[in-house]
């Protein structure tokens, strides 16, 4: 291998593929960066088997080849570098690479190519393009809403479910639920499967463009990947059977309350202050005709209160939730105003829905208290 | 106490106070901030008994008093309060501090003012004033060198020794030493004294403006405090005899090397990322009339070397050193061009000066190598 490429283009593929290299990797292989030049392109792999990126840039090929380079050193190197153009060189002798831009030039010891998993698009039964800004809203509104319980597989990732033209994203950790569905103009096929969050999050921060862009998603039954201009991204599935999650939410409500989503959050969080020091992080709501009084007590560290205005139909309500559910939610809601659907009694579920959209539900249980 | 003043003003003192305030108090009334209402201000104490800092706000004195408040959760309620004007009432019956703004409220359980070790300003028998941003320079360009080593307490400070119209700071951790000095318009006394290099680092942080603004400062032999505007600090001293730091410096050199700041710094960050992984981070670099080239190896990760342009007055050299002692001094240096002085051989400590200003020297001693 011998090839230039754009220091800045190169810095900017480490910095996603280095995301699936662990620090602390199964295998040392793993803890590399696998390089492949080829056609004008210079490919970086990297995986930690649960995930695996793939970045395309573009290179001035001498001579192509592969070679593993040590992830975190590579990843410090091309970073300092002086010039704008980095030229690798692979000295097969020592088993090693060669990286000079400007004055600078380093060596660093390589590792075999051919014991690198490379990472390999999936092929699967199921495909369909979706634009990414669509993709991640769906990941977004839903994903905060997982579970971190190891022993409780099925909760750590969002269902994904194809019906037809329907496609439905969901997540629960038993106490709250959050769902989101987007309708195709086509029909797209059937599929259900569970998507671990943590590729969810690295397609959040990872697939960004300007303007709209399309992600073509193709499923097996046990991996999906997702594809994305130079950029490709596979993951493991989680396997298991999701709830059902439709019947989780209950049939129907007593109140509504429309409110500010800004104030509402504001004051939350204010009042969540002195409630965060007990377990359960327990905060009080108390629902009137035109104002929602918010209260939190500690006998160590005191009391905080505080009263916004709503718009309540129906009867007043009392209810207690654990006040990161409730904020969790209300950082995900982009409407100014957000919809809450109260049940009749301090033992039922409420819902959270953004003011006119029905495409987003949250449902959350309270916690029960003595007063 | 019954008090208005202006949110932003307060949290700003908060943030200043909050720095004496320890994670883990030696005493529970140490984790508060002390509040003290009077005459159109409120005063804001805190100590770890190291150190102590007070700043003071204007405020609406409804009736004025002295309160200690939980220092954690004060500052937090504070910092998200909505409105701009925030009220303080002390309420005696119940030991609390309500704090009102806006929509919201609280009340924090608070402790009794009179267990609080109040904090005072040092009157002691040598006062001398200086523009904030002299005594800035004379701390930037010595702290760095201070050592760690609790077990070496007088190492882990800088030496301030005022002697007639000459202020001298230094620092050493015994491998390397940094000295500035300072000389006044008129005599200012004689001592010589050890301060904390944590206060110092406070004092680079905390005292700042836009315009250079004096500080008065008051020593005594265990104590030391500083003035600005509405706030002050006092810190106790480091017991015990500082060296005598001119004894350090070679009496001569043999070579003198003047080159660029910036390309310097650079290729050493450079080429440290592979001299990192060893225990000494051990550099070297070899110095000819016009170039000097750097450069560190590592058997594991590989190699990096870079080549710089300098102009050598004297013998060639080639010597060794901590490659972290070299990037200390260069990130302090303000010319754009540095001086290099080395001696005869690649045992004998260098000197790193500024182009033209000879009141800042740096003297660090190489490692010895076997090549």
């Amino acid at each position: 291998m011998n090839i230039t490429c754009k220091k800045n283009e190169l810095i900017g593929a480490i910095s996603i593929v280095s995301k699936a290299v662990d620090s602390k990797p199964q295998t040392p292989i793993l803890s590399g960066i696998y390089l492949k030049a080829e056609e004008g392109s210079l490919e970086l792999h990297a995986t930690n088997y649960e995930i695996g990126l793939v970045v395309r840039i573009d290179a001035d090929i001498t001579s192509g080849g592969t070679i593993v380079v040590p992830g975190r050193y590579f990843q410090e190197v091309i970073r300092r570098l002086p010039g704008e153009v980095v030229t690798l060189v692979h000295d097969l002798e020592d088993m090693s690479i060669s990286i000079t831009s400007g004055s600078a030039s380093f060596k660093l010891r390589s590792m075999p190519a051919n014991d690198y998993p490379v990472v390999k698009e999936v092929d699967g039964n199921l495909h369909f393009t979706i634009k990414d800004n669509t993709l991640r809203s769906l990941i977004k509104k839903t994903v905060f809403a997982c579970g971190t319980d190891p022993a409780r597989p099925v909760f750590t990732g969002c269902s994904l479910e194809v019906d037809g033209t329907k496609l439905t994203m969901a997540a629960t950790n038993t106490h709250r639920l959050a769902i989101k569905e987007v309708i195709f103009d086509e029909e797209i096929g059937k599929i259900k499967l569970i998507i671990p969050s943590r590729i969810l999050n690295e397609v959040l921060h990872t697939m960004t463009s300007e303007i709209p862009t399309d992600i073509h998603v193709s499923c097996t039954h046990n991996s999906i990947s997702f594809s994305f201009e130079n950029f490709f991204m596979t993951s493991r599935l989680i396997a298991g059977q999701f709830p059902d999650v439709h019947n989780v939410i209950p049939p129907s409500f007593t109140s509504e309350v429309l409110l500010s989503t800004q104030a509402f959050s504001s004051a939350v969080d204010r009042v969540s202050l002195i409630s965060r020091s007990n377990n359960y992080n327990i905060i009080r709501f108390e629902f009137a005709e035109d104002s929602l009084h918010i209260s939190s007590k500690s006998p160590d560290i005191g009391l905080a209160e505080e009263t916004i205005p709503i718009s309540l139909t129906g009867p007043d309500l009392s209810i207690s939730f654990n006040a990161q559910y409730i904020m969790d939610v209300l950082k995900n809601i982009d409407s100014e105003k957000c919809r809450l659907s109260l049940g009749k009694n301090a033992y039922g579920a409420i819902a959270v829905r953004e003011e006119k959209d029905n495409s987003f539900i949250y449902v959350v249980t309270p916690v029960r208290t003595q007063n």
